[in-house]
């Protein structure tokens, strides 16, 4: 097979699978206007940026809550690499949040996501996520995530996990 | 002070105020046909019980989970009555609900909620909800629940402040 | 009439009846981290634009699209004083939204909503919300309307209501 | 290769692909108890049910309402194929719904989900769903849904494009 070319590859590199994401506009997102509710946006954000980290190859035992009933990874897939040291004893909530809305999005239409994580300090990220719809800007939102220790919900340092995702990002960016 | 009609305290009997609710259809609980979304009068089902069990002196705390550190009260409200034998070890997962649609419900209509709790064995019970919109009935709902133990998800007997609040109820059935 | 002592005039006209609301957060707004889902927030900043309308005597159907074949009122409650002259070939899409989280909110706890309209040029006004828990500051929220008509989804002026309410809320701000 | 006996190919006909989907459980959908909202999985029925009309060639223009100024197909989609005779006059609403929880589903838990759909006379139809879990049922949904004409909510036949995918679905149930 014939070499890929230089500028192809770092094209690849500048959107990797993970940060490149589909989803469909369903009729529940819709309001009676005809067009989305303006807070599912952030509903999609939350999950294109969950389906990012899986992508990635974070499940979703590594970073989100679950029960402790339930803390086996979920049936047929892997334990989570760190179980030894798990995640789970931090909780990165959302501290703050926005959305701009440029172009009406209805019932049926195809989004493209990509994702822009980067962080902000040792104990906070943020993700950009740019909507696009036939190849126009329909929309963007952020999520500015703080990580805190579940205990006491005291600032601390940003899980490793976490951290190799926004570095692999990163070089993206 | 006078002393109140029968007929009226039948009537007061028949409907207490924690069977009786109301709610506004909002512009978020439509779509893009103009009528509420389905599945979100399942939604209103589970906050008119909430409510109704709030309305009769059941506070969230002592039916619903809260992290660990928040397990005191809501600011400014009375602690739990039953804080030495909380209920919090029980969960009441809904195991079976339904809906029936019968007239189209928009934005703005303004809807009378009947709650009927009734008790279906030591450890299951089950609500309806009647919704009424200009004193025709537009919609019903179901949601039946089951006591488990949290630890092990076993099946066990329903709480204390459940079973006064199903007593209560269904002395007016 | 006696006349309305200065302070208790001020007092009133800072907080008038359809800029202060009230919430308590449900069962099915918290998500497996035991706090409120950051988005039920912006949901919850639109259903309280709609009360402080509804509040100020601005009903749905002056406002928000209804299915053609329920354009009246709804059952038992006055037709929209301007009906000859409906707003509803006007939409009022929010363009832009923000939220601050503060304090984590769980399932009961009470909560105060304080609105601050404000129009920001003639097709144009934001309200910014105050969400407070046991006298503390707990969230924020912001959403940016433009006023477009249906027909061509092109800018147009405020309708009448609105600026009426915007008015009368700006005066308190 | 040795020959795939017929009942095991009767059994790959049993499930085209537009009748069984996947989807995985995000943190927005679970609650403080740390399991899915019951709700959400109605949700999930009637996403269950676009993606498998789409999946099967119906697209959404041609089913769900969408606002006039948006008539036309989504940006690079072909027109639905009977625009000249669109199935747009006719809505399809949930009369009924219903849903079983047989095991608690958490965050990053993966769904396969089989639907079943089924012509009851010539204007309503249902969709029976299974959702599985590591193998093992753990949820059912059901959805009933009536044909009407939007102009006067009169019940009328089902539109073609629905009778096509209940007849091929039929064949495999």
């Amino acid at each position: 097979m014939a070499p890929v070319p230089r500028l192809a590859a770092q094209r690849t590199m500048e959107c990797p699978p993970w940060l490149r994401l589909e989803r469909r506009v369903r009729f529940g997102d819709t309001d009676a206007a005809g067009v989305i509710q303006f807070h599912q946006l952030l509903r999609w954000c939350h999950e294109a940026y969950e389906e990012s980290l899986e992508r990635f190859g974070i499940g979703a035992t590594e970073i989100f809550p679950r029960p402790d009933w339930r803390m086996a990874p979920p049936p047929g897939e892997p334990a989570a690499p760190d179980q030894s040291q798990p995640a789970l004893g931090i909780a990165l909530p959302i501290v703050h949040c926005s959305a701009d809305y440029r172009r009406p999005l209805v019932c049926g239409d195809q989004l493209s996501i990509n994702l822009q994580p980067r962080q902000l300090d040792p104990g906070r990220f943020e993700v950009s996520y740019r909507f696009d719809c036939g190849g126009q800007l329909a929309a963007q939102g952020l999520t500015r995530h703080r990580a805190i220790t579940v205990a006491d919900r005291q600032g601390c340092a940003l899980p490793a996990a976490i951290r190799s995702w926004l570095e692999a990002s990163g070089a993206h960016g």
